[in-house]
């Protein structure tokens, strides 16, 4: 048998656009931003992989089993997730290995999609590899990606400075007392900035089965009693106090709709004791999440945690996937998604006061040009959150410049955010964003529809300037 | 200090396609049509600009304080209304200045917008500015268009024939008298066409609060008893024949949604009385808005007004600034619309009737593929209205162009229309859509889809003959 | 009075993308598979034309009657249905040259459209005609044309065999006894292979008129009682058994929304009960609807029918024209459609089940990036399938795959469906699909996203693997 072997090679030019003319300015433009810094304001890579800065166990832990983005299209060609290491614990050397086998013989079936092109990038640029995955170099690539995770070069923090991160931001519960924070911060080794977020959804759903429990760990870890509403909400406030005092600049929020319809407070204490009483309806219970959003906001305009909201998921579509391994693991689909309507009354309460900031995220692109983009050209308080999840990718990512951009341009835009839980991949992620924006904004200088000076101060801006602003870092 | 001082020039190939071949071609086909008169079948400059033909008070009255795509992102970025001028009697020179200043202090922020390029073409091309906007060149700028509104050369007559414009329409009450229109038709100086369009919303909503008095006012206009409900028709037929007499070919109706449920006789009188009793329902007054809408159509039908929509708009979406600064102040968002059951009634009744003419707008891009297309290229009433508002902007022009020409050519659609209340962009707007056209023709002949002939006459077509057939002119 | 009399000529680059090094690499892969034999899983051509392989009549019935896609444009520039023989029998030699020359004089509305496309391709072709159709030359070309007919090499039979189709799917009545189809695969002189298609809509919607006796020649024609409900799906299997004894690979559905909500068992007989009685209301018979969509998806789990399902359009909207012309004469117009939620019954129940095959389509592009991707790119039982009616055209398809690859790849997209009634236009079809796939892996290429031998592998599976694959061909 003789053996199929490719070379892996990244090319300089690659997502550039293929216009002569316009990939030589694309490429200058990407020039002037590829070794700036990264900024992540929005992710979900573990604090604890920082603090304790212990080395990444195998190539498939690392690089398999917590990405979804990986996990969901074998699923979808037929590999059961258990055979990828999804929720096991214990998965040893020997299952590690044929996972990632399983990996390198679909390598096709990721052709023409950002899981592949993350996927290359990683191998190439942080582990070296040079020949393409197959059910061939598996084990060869295998061996490479273990031997370097050996070495000190590999370790978490080796890895935060080697990637030039600036900023990472993880996403927290509420109760969670953000030890790994503190220690890391505390730590005189470490000169990076990890930053908490704020992420109550699970607090705010009354009709969850958890909710009771879920409120009850809120008021002890705010030190606060949450018998009624008004302690509940004092409960969240104290929250946000303290993940601010540990960092925190934004709070965020994904709940199944975006509305934001505050209820007479009478109204709103009725059901909040209906809720405590198990008693609450369905109906009921989405009309206290509604206003609680909604006093969420309120308390953004207050002490300045930049709400960021990622509404409109079909979560857990497949019960007995969610059941057998839990969430989080790629049965996820969108769903249609309202903002306009739905914002409305958050937006006239606080949409032009001075500290509060809104970024939209959203999966359903239909909302970009209609309604998030006239938003944020006319509130103040109002960003337009970059692409993401299925749209955080490389056309994707052209339609949504496209989509806003002639009706907000690009100040009224978040900056890339990577929300990724794949530690590895955030450099690739910041770097297709870089290139993608460089050719957006070379196609818009060839054109003539803006000068050469301004395309390098906007992709300049676009990773600088901006995320620090939107975000206030 | 050093001032930094950039040139301000425009490219003969702006807008082009980058593809050296395409873009060759592209501008054969643009040079084509460049010079070709300007109709102008759908705006809001004011016949009495025209009628009076006094001169421009000054550069912000005329270039940013109607323009409300130009405040909304002033706004977006802190900017308050007040200091443009909006909705302010009283705008002295000082504050004139002032807000000169301010915008071209913000020029960043319209980059990637298509405000940004009607601007540059309005300041290069109508007052020989030769200088970038910033905050160093605000004063200069100012001075240079100040001193051109003093010459006769810059009288709306005057620019009215540099335009090159051949047929301006105006947007019009129905309770107008018309009579600049009146004035203006009878001046023996004056050689131009200015035509009403008749605008009914407000007498359509029997749930708005003015509906009663705006009533009465109409059945004094029409000179007819609007006690009942056949009165209130006949009065509102009265009005569009008083129309046609001053030159109207078309009446626009932009309502929340596009419905046009017409209800049984019997039931239109009975909501009707209950609305002038103050009695009627929200519910009650949106089906009598839907059965109205749907007798627009069949008036349409006889009298041979186009029929124009432009729903589906969350008006004055911030509440307080409405309430302190008016309605068309930037801050409508466009919401979701559904086309294909909506106007079913009125299409089923009045369809492919002689006369009857529909043109469909929308700043929901998504119903141009699936339901305006569809719905233009079977009715032969039916017509694809040229994009609106934020969707008045190159990416979204090409983006309408190749959603709704592989359903239903080019010979069902409108014609470009620059609804606009910007006089002196008026060029700009058409000369931006005769470049797209020209690119987008290019294209498919370069991928052999279109033979070349055929694209100049198609390019020469949508701005001569297609506008002329669809509006009557 | 002079002639214009121009070339029709088809150009080997048409619709490769015009960047010439793209171009180049485009041109490469097309050739790769331009003769590759045509597959057709999903299409409208009779199976008793191939079986009595009699010659085609006229060009007119061949070319325009049985095409809505022809007939609707003319229709909406002003064309009669009647005038072009749509539901005629006695359609005479003179009637058929006078509507020939219609559709030649009206050429030009066509422009832009993949009608044209497909036109020219079937007239320069198949027929050998080298004049572009106009109102001159619309005689020439009738007669060219009808001499074609004449001769053995334009009987059905030939043209299958020329245009190299290896399998050719039809859409058939469940109650069919599919005799042209056993008379042809009985036939010694027939090699090719034409399946028939399961399409049991009007047996599912319990509120057609005609629901109770489509029902009962159902029973007679499974030799089954109908008279409950369980004999009623006994009856609906039985059938689904004999097309699959006689070839059948795929049941086909279409209903106005997608959903497969399941009733209790009790209920569904309830129902069952209510509908024969002719009692059951609307949305009862909805629900029974949605439920029996349900129960089929069970059953294509079970006897490996691969399912398609092509949602939400609203047919014959103007019912004069459907009550004079009947169905599927061009008055279909899209409608939004939801599938993430309207399918999670069915995908809970099978979606996971090892034989269940879900192919769905849409006129809904929304659909593509936000809802049918995220599902096949997760559920192994779930396909996209290619871009139906409306968006079966150039740039549709490019937004096709710019919506889908970046979350699905190539191997869960369904391979070109033509579903097609214009037999002579199948040819056409495949091919403008074959070069758009080029043009879009090449471009993937050229912008170093996926490597050339890839590209090579993915255009060539697309035409051949997948569809094989797909629907067990």
């Amino acid at each position: 048998m003789t053996r199929m072997v490719t070379a892996l090679t990244l090319h300089p030019h690659r997502l550039l656009p293929t216009d002569p003319a316009v990939r030589r300015l694309a490429g200058e433009l990407y020039a002037s931003v590829r070794q700036l810094p990264i900024i992540s304001p929005h992710g979900h890579v573990p604090a604890r992989w920082l603090a304790d800065d212990v080395p990444f166990a195998d190539p498939t832990s690392l690089l398999i089993t917590p990405d979804h983005y990986v996990n969901r299209l074998l699923h979808a060609h037929g590999v059961g997730l258990e055979q990828l290491g999804v929720a096991q614990q214990d998965f040893d050397e020997e299952s590690s290995r044929r996972a990632f086998r399983l990996l390198c013989d679909h390598w096709n079936i990721y052709r023409g999609t950002p899981v592949r092109y993350w996927l290359d990038t990683q191998l190439s640029e942080i582990f070296g590899v040079t020949v393409r995955p197959s059910a061939d170099t598996a084990d060869q690539i295998y061996d490479q990606i273990a031997g370097c995770l050996a070495t000190p070069e590999f370790r978490p923090r080796a890895l935060y400075e080697r990637f030039g991160i600036d900023v990472l931001a993880t996403t927290d519960d509420p109760c969670d007392d953000l030890g790994d924070h503190r220690r890391l911060a505390a730590d005189p080794n470490w000169s990076g900035r990890v930053v908490p977020t704020f992420r109550p959804d699970r607090y705010l759903e009354p009709f969850s089965l958890t909710w009771n429990r879920d409120v009850e760990r809120l008021g002890e870890a705010a030190g606060q009693s949450v018998d009624d509403y008004d302690g509940y909400l004092t409960a969240l406030a104290e929250r946000r106090r303290y993940f601010i005092a540990n960092g925190a600049v934004s709070a965020d929020h994904s709940h199944p709709d975006a509305r934001t319809d505050p209820l007479e407070q009478t109204e709103a204490r009725r059901l909040y004791r209906r809720a405590r009483t198990g008693a609450i309806t369905e109906a009921e219970a989405t009309a206290l999440r509604r206003h609680l959003v909604f006093e969420m906001g309120r308390m953004s305009a207050e002490d300045g945690l930049v709400m960021t909201i990622h509404p409109a998921i079909s979560r857990n579509h497949h019960r007995p996937t969610a059941q057998r391994f839990g969430a989080d693991v790629g049965c996820d689909i969108g769903v249609r998604v309202e903002f306009t309507e739905a914002l409305r009354p958050l937006l006239n309460a606080v949409g032009t006061a001075p500290r509060f900031r809104l970024v939209i995220f959203t999966v359903d692109e239909t909302s970009y040009s209609r309604e998030i983009a006239p938003l944020a050209g006319f509130y103040p308080s109002v960003y337009v959150g970059a692409p993401w999840w299925f749209l955080d990718a490389p056309d994707a990512i052209r339609r949504f410049r496209a989509a806003v951009s002639e009706t907000v341009g690009f100040g009224k835009t978040s900056g890339f955010i990577d929300d990724t839980r794949a530690f590895c991949s955030i450099p690739a992620r910041h770097d297709m964003s870089r290139r993608l924006d460089a050719g957006y904004l070379a196609q818009l200088v060839t054109e003539h529809r803006l000068e050469e000076d301004e395309a390098f101060e906007v992709v300049h801006d676009l990773v600088d300037a901006t995320p620090r602003k939107v975000f206030n870092l």
